[in-house]
């Protein structure tokens, strides 16, 4: 039993709770042997969602949460007041050891604050960066931070380098990942005060593959496995993805309904393409984006997520633990520490 | 004769110079009686490129300039040094009052620091925003600054917003243009310390129509007709339009040539659509973005510029002038000042 990896899934986070998370841990159980998943949240509710699915029930357990944290609640207030939420209970158990990690789709700040506040960082570790996987036409790229720490230090962009490039190479499977930092310019001298501070520490840093500068525009091409920047440019990134994409496709939809016979047949037929080519390029294409640099594991997926996205991060836990990235990351802080 | 609106044009700089700017310097001549040209540059080139082109001699003059300045070059350094080049050269015509506005191609650096140290700043004016105007699904929006002022302050970004409403409302016509502040939030407390700061210094600026944050994901459908940030994060935003949008097209077409008879069919029949499309999208769509709150007005357009671009941010100039933009961005920051 103690060889099973053990992940604590919050069950009422996210706009499709519970029903497509419990889908997604039953489904996550049932595709792999080595997981055992605890359901936290409303208990009647979580038998309802999982009436008539099959699964062991060794390896699915239920603990009742009376509470519930919304997505508009201020996520310290919540985390301090909602001690019988999901995602609080499910830190606790990150935190005492009972599992490995944890999955919600719940509240991004509640899972920010209770990672950083309950389940607590690696010691040595300033911030624990977000660092969701994006799509780039090279394959999946890291791009962090994401989460809510703007205004970020050299120090702390110099440990998300070193976490990202372990976690790309031991969970991804990219060798010698590159890591780029996010910049206005493909110069050295390019960039604001913080940019031109972390460049020469990166440079300095032997255990990553530094590659210096990238340029937004060069970012979906896939000019780097690692890209480094601060929050504030992070989310700014990661949300471009999103909207300009959209918008594209809304623009192209309009002109082909008001286009001529021959775009209206084109636009037919090139339908599963364009769906396709969107599901590619969509941020939430591979599963939730871990918060690095935790005494366990902690992954927030996007509040959207349908089943697929969860068991795909639930899965993503067995390799992280297998692989021993906290022990990586312990070691790899502690050797600047010194 | 004083009734023209004159420019300099940099016939020199940029990837098709001198051909493509000369030829679209014709172009504007030809097409709106109220324009004269200088074209700065290499006589010889000059001519060689007027060579068969039909214009009124009388509102077409060619200032020879010996030098040139290369996009690679130290933007300040070469800025300093090569006073015949034909930046340097259009700069003073400006400041000297020959000419009411300056066109280039060129280096970018080396025309923001020529429009600060030459040109010189409005008084008042804590510095001149780069502000071109983006797509969006609903129509162009300005997205201030993009330039090279990283590291901006509070005070500078309320005064962006002033000029950015002032551009909206005069010269693209939109009444009581909607302003902005990019935020990784929609809420008042997020952000980094910079939007804190600006956000209650712009909700206590009567003269525009602030709507608060809005995130770099609803950018691209028109949230808003003035997109407020400093510069590293708009350099961000513009570059990502560019990336998405291209690597998506690729990753279209590359799914089209694998896939079946079906979606080779539909990609030809729509190419026309999706060529307008990416058009309608392009950053480059609305020709050159203006520096504003310069004692002048400089104009910077894409290197890559075609004829095209270069005719349209000549004739931009006109409406920049007869609009009297600058007297009213000299009142509405002087009444800060006061």
């Amino acid at each position: 039993m103690s060889e099973l990896v053990t992940v604590a899934v919050d069950a009422m986070g996210g706009d499709n709770a519970p029903g497509e998370i419990v889908r997604g841990a039953v489904d996550a159980v049932n595709d792999d042997k080595r997981v055992k998943v605890f359901l936290c949240g409303q208990e009647d509710k979580i038998r309802a969602a999982l009436q008539g699915l099959s699964y062991d029930p060794e390896r699915i357990e239920i603990v009742h949460c009376s509470e519930v944290i919304e997505t508009a609640e201020p996520p310290v207030m919540a985390v301090r007041r909602k001690k019988d939420s999901s995602i609080v209970k499910a830190m606790y158990m990150v935190k005492e050891g009972q599992c490995d990690a944890l999955v919600s789709a719940g509240s991004t700040g509640a899972v920010l604050v209770g990672g950083q506040v309950i389940v607590g960082r690696i010691k040595g570790v300033e911030r624990p960066p977000l660092a969701p996987l994006i799509p780039t036409l090279n394959g999946p790229a890291l791009l962090l931070d994401c989460g809510a720490n703007v205004d970020a230090r050299s120090s702390q962009l110099v440990q998300f380098a070193k976490m990202g490039s372990i976690y790309m190479e031991k969970v991804v499977g990219i060798k010698s990942p590159r890591v780029g930092i996010v910049n206005i310019g493909a110069e050295e001298e390019k960039g604001n005060a913080l940019v031109k501070e972390t460049f020469p520490l990166l440079k300095a840093t032997p255990e990553i593959n530094f590659i210096g500068s990238v340029e937004a525009r060069d970012l979906p091409y896939g000019v780097a496995d690692v890209m480094v920047c601060e929050a504030f440019t992070g989310n700014v990134i990661l949300k471009m993805y999103e909207g300009v994409a959209g918008a594209l496709v809304s623009r192209m939809k309009e002109e082909i309904m008001n286009g001529g016979i021959a775009a209206k047949l084109g636009g037919a037929l090139i339908k599963p393409t364009l769906k396709s080519t969107m599901k590619s390029f969509s941020t939430e294409a591979h599963g939730g984006a871990p918060l690095l640099g935790l005494n366990g594991l902690v992954v927030k997926t996007h509040g959207s997520s349908k089943a697929i996205s969860i068991r795909n991060s639930i899965l993503q836990c067995i390799q992280f633990k297998e692989e021993r990235i906290n022990d990586f990351i312990r070691e790899s802080i502690a050797s600047t520490e010194s």
